[in-house]
């Protein structure tokens, strides 16, 4: 494989010396030595990172952009990011902050199988937002577990996915849990005739992953959910090659690394490498990121990229019924709100607190809140 | 398995944030919902986190340790990172700082198989430091990889690795390159009468890195190389069970997450999960750790812990002969010194550079710095 891709950083520096650390970015994450020592003029050429762009980016900031030669990376996954950041997550002072790759890069990694329209199609949703909760807490047994799923299908919520802390556990092993929530979903579903899906949780290596992935497949389950950065990127990629059928929602675990911006970790990065739906922490909720970040990720999961699918942004984290008007107003319609602990708080109401949720985000009108946003006001 | 591991972790807020902020720390890594929610008085008991002390650690800056269950993890690797930090690596104000953990966590990780006793039996090398470098540049066909690493051999190092950027790319897939540099080594090494290692980088999904260690091990290897944050610590600590013959070399590429404190991500942590060596940015090199930090590393690589085996220190990037008295000074014997650049940057002189640190590490007098770190001096 040819070519390069172009490769962005944030560099804290001031300007005297930005030239020189840009130069030894691109050496760092290609060749790492000397490059005087390397005698092979084509390997030269061919390997070592370039230097593209230096673009002032804030006080003693800089955007540099080097080009990295594709033939470092392939198609392996892992090596992507190996490449992109290995090293230089070691240094203070740089922040991964996007990539451009070539057609055949992102043609080759593939990116969702399924997208946000593979969510719209198992759920018969094709124009509005869609809804999320989460089984919690870890340590129900599997049989609360299922109850709990049954309820908030009966609510009418659209997915609903394990806590991520919930993995393999003797209180509720994969193999005991999954038919079991699964049926449960499946039975509520028969008695409210809307879709629900049950997605669990992936753990441990990629033998287990497939060992769950066949339970739940046998099980009816049409979505699992893993974190890429606890999984590996190249674990990922080949459970999305292996299960063309199943959807893969990511979960952002791990991935928090304050020094790779979240846009370009969780909206391209986890789409890339095949995942069709990205939970991330939203703005205003028990995290900290910002507005304008997780519309970055939400743009990058979503916009037009080498042709491949878009992914369901999640925003999830401090997620209640109030702010449904303005979290859609926010992200639109392509996205599917997550919320957990608003709705357990509801206790014996919770059926009808998800229903309530789900009510609000069916129900929520577009047109008013652009038409409010643009119309020519009578007073100055 | 039952009991509690204690989680350290550097909270940056004020004095009147903490209380809260431990305790929503203690929820975020168990059960990451409203505790009053949780009708089950078991789970509230067993599975919850619990605040065990709040210690002051600077200006707005707390030591926060959290009692986490053990349940929540038992034996998974990936698990054991997602519950110490995988949403709370989302928390920009939050440090993974250190781990206690009860014994039979520690022994069900099991630590190295083989640590410094592994190496120092296969070099013949009881007492001294031992060296390592490194194949570079990525992008050389098998025959100059092999070429080097002859070389590289004739100057007497103890380890080759390959570079962590070769992977299985096209100019040297692992099973073009690595029986040939093994034959290439063992060669150099029927010559010198000295053992040397050749050390390959294993990369892609866990399926890939099995061929390659299959492939590794008929080529006569003894150890391998891998990047933890990069293959998921769940592949790895498999890899190691499944190879109990083989000595693992971790790699810390991705791994420079500013929020886990360095000596605990790379020293304790790797070293749990079975890596017998750990490569790390040393400080004065290239990189920006401190002496500080690389000291508190190589510590906890060492230090008794559960009766694991000690992992051996391998402080890289900017090594050079000059600093061998220093750094051997500062580590003491039980380290692998990593010399890449400033070798092939001698380049015909290449074997003699070698030579050259190899018997400034061999030939380091130990007894003559502490004599004048603790010598009576005459005048006052």
């Amino acid at each position: 494989m040819g070519g390069r891709l172009k490769v962005t950083y944030l560099v804290s520096c001031g300007v005297q010396a930005v030239e020189s650390r840009a130069r030894a970015l691109a050496v760092e994450q290609s060749v790492e030595m000397p490059v005087a020592a390397i005698t092979d003029a084509a390997l030269r050429d061919g390997i070592v990172g370039r230097v593209d762009a230096i673009e002032p980016a804030g006080a003693d900031r800089f955007a540099v952009t080097i080009a990295l030669a594709c033939a470092t990376i392939e198609a392996d996954a892992g090596q992507l990011l190996n490449m992109l950041f290995g090293n230089s997550s070691l240094h203070d002072d740089v922040v991964l902050a996007d990539v451009a790759l070539p057609d055949d890069m992102a043609a080759g990694f593939g990116g969702p199988r399924h997208g946000i329209a593979g969510f719209r199609g198992r759920l018969g949703a094709e124009r509005r937002a869609l809804t999320a909760t989460a089984l919690k807490p870890q340590g129900l047994p599997p049989a609360a577990l299922a109850d709990l799923a049954q309820k908030f299908a009966a609510g009418g919520i659209d997915l609903i996915k394990d806590d991520h802390g919930i993995a393999d556990q003797s209180y509720a092993p994969f193999a005991a849990r999954v038919p079991r929530i699964a049926d449960a979903v499946r039975e509520a579903v028969r008695k409210t005739g809307r879709p629900t899906l049950y997605v669990p949780n992936l753990s441990g290596d990629l033998d287990s992953m497939r060992v769950q992935l066949a339970c739940a497949g046998a099980a009816g389950v049409a979505a699992v959910m893993v974190a890429p950065m606890v999984a590996g990127f190249a674990t990922v990629r080949t459970l999305v090659t292996e299960n063309p059928d199943m959807a893969f929602v990511a979960h952002p675990a791990l991935g928090g690394a304050s020094r790779v911006a979240p846009p370009l970790l969780f909206g391209k990065l986890f789409r890339l490498i095949g995942c069709d739906a990205i939970v991330y922490p939203n703005f205003g909720g028990r995290f900290g990121w910002s507005a304008q970040t997780c519309r970055a990720l939400a743009d990058a999961a979503r916009a037009p990229w080498h042709g491949l699918a878009p992914s369901l942004p999640g925003p999830a984290g401090g997620m209640t019924r109030e702010r449904v008007p303005e979290l859609l107003d926010f992200y639109g319609p392509d996205v599917m709100l997550l919320i957990g602990g608003a709705l357990l708080e509801a206790g014996p109401r919770l059926i009808e607190a998800t229903a309530d949720f789900v009510a609000a985000v069916h129900g929520h009108d577009y047109v008013k809140a652009v038409r409010a946003r643009t119309s020519i006001r009578s007073s100055p």
